[in-house]
C-alpha cells in the first residue's frame, strides 16, 4: 500500500536542484546544462526535462530553493527588523550577481533570470507568486509595527516596502552599486524618517 | 574641405535606430532582427553590425535614444517635480514592458535589457553609464530642493533618488504590479514624509 514514487521523485528533484546551484554558482547561467545537471545527479535527461521544460525553468527553480531560508526575524523593533531582511535580501543578490565567480557590477545572473521570467509566461507567473508570498511576509511585519504605534496609522505598507527592497534590486540590475547593511541602514533611515525638513 | 562621410553617417544611424524603435516596439525584443532593420534601412548589414555587433547592442541603442527625452523639470516644487519625473520612468518603462503589444504583467523588453547589459561587458559599461548621466540631474533636482530649504538639510539624495527609481523598476521587472501616476504619488508621499508616528 506504500507508494514510493512520490517520495524517490522528491530525493531526485532534491538531488538535481543542489546540484544545479552548485554549477550555477559556480559557473553563471551561461555554465549551467540540464545535460550536464542530469548527468551529474544520475538521472535520466528526460526526467529533467519533464520537470523543467528549459534552463530558464531549472535556473528559477534554484533560485527560488536559495531564496527560501530568507526568513523575517519581528521582534518588536521595527528600524533593526527591516534592516537585517533587507541586508539578507541584499545578500542573496550579491550571491547571484557573482555566480560564475564574476566581479564588479554587472548584475550577472539576477539579469539573466529577470529575462527568463519576462520570456516565458509560465516562469513569470510563479516568480511573481513567489514574490507575492513572500513579501506578504513583510508587509504583515510592516502592519505590526503600524499597530502597535511604531510607524504612521495612515502609512502605506505596499510604497513603503517596494521603495526599500526596490532600491537594492535597482542597484543590482541598473545602476550596479553595491548593496549591503550599510546601504541597507541608509535605505531604512530614508524611509522611515521621511525627507522633508522637519517642522 | 568638406568631409561628408560624417553627416551621411549619423543619418544613417538615425534611420536604422528610427526604423529599429519601430520595430521592436511592434514586435516586441524577439521580433527585432538586425538583417531587417538593415534591409528596411537600405544600409549594409555589415555596416549595422560593425556599428552594433548583436541585437542586445542595437536594442540597448534604441532604448537609450527612447529615454532621451525624459527632461526633469525644476518648478521649485520637488513634490510636484518628483511625480511628474517618476511618472515619466513609469511611462517609458510601460513603454518598453509593452513593446511586441504584450499584455498583463510581464516586464517584457525590460527584462531583455536588463539581461544584455548582464551579459555583454561593454552594454552594461554604456547602461550604466547612462544611467549615472541621467540620475545625476535627479540628484541635481532634490540637492536644489534641499538648499532652498524645501528637504531636510541631512538628507541621503542617493537613498531617496534610487527608493523612488527603484520601486518603479522593483514593480515592472519583479513584482508585475503596476506603474503610473498615482503610484508615483503613492512614492513620492512616502518618502518624503516618511512612515515613523509623528511626535
Amino acid at each position: 500500500m506504500v507508494s514510493r514514487g512520490r517520495p524517490r521523485d522528491m530525493q531526485v528533484d532534491e538531488r538535481v536542484l543542489r546540484i544545479a546551484a552548485a554549477l550555477m554558482l559556480e559557473r553563471g547561467y551561461a555554465g549551467l546544462s540540464i545535460d550536464e545537471v542530469a548527468e551529474q545527479a544520475g538521472a535520466a535527461k528526460t526526467t529533467l526535462y519533464r520537470r523543467w521544460p528549459t534552463k530558464d525553468h531549472l535556473a528559477v527553480a534554484v533560485v527560488a530553493r536559495l531564496q527560501a531560508d530568507d526568513e523575517i526575524a519581528d521582534t518588536g523593533d521595527i528600524r533593526a527588523d527591516l534592516v537585517n531582511y533587507l541586508e539578507k535580501i541584499a545578500a542573496g543578490l550579491n550571491r547571484m550577481r557573482a555566480a560564475g565567480h564574476r566581479q564588479g557590477p554587472s548584475a550577472g545572473t539576477v539579469g539573466e533570470l529577470v529575462a527568463a521570467a519576462a520570456r516565458h509566461e509560465d516562469i513569470g507567473r510563479l516568480t511573481r507568486e513567489q514574490y507575492a508570498e513572500r513579501n506578504a511576509l513583510a508587509l504583515a511585519l510592516i502592519e505590526r509595527a503600524r499597530v502597535r504605534g511604531e510607524l504612521r496609522a495612515d502609512l502605506d505598507a505596499e510604497a513603503l516596502f517596494d521603495q526599500m527592497a526596490g532600491a537594492l534590486y535597482y542597484r543590482v540590475m541598473i545602476t550596479g552599486a553595491p548593496v549591503d547593511r550599510a546601504y541597507a541602514e541608509r535605505l531604512v533611515s530614508s524611509a522611515l524618517e521621511g525627507n522633508l525638513t522637519c517642522h
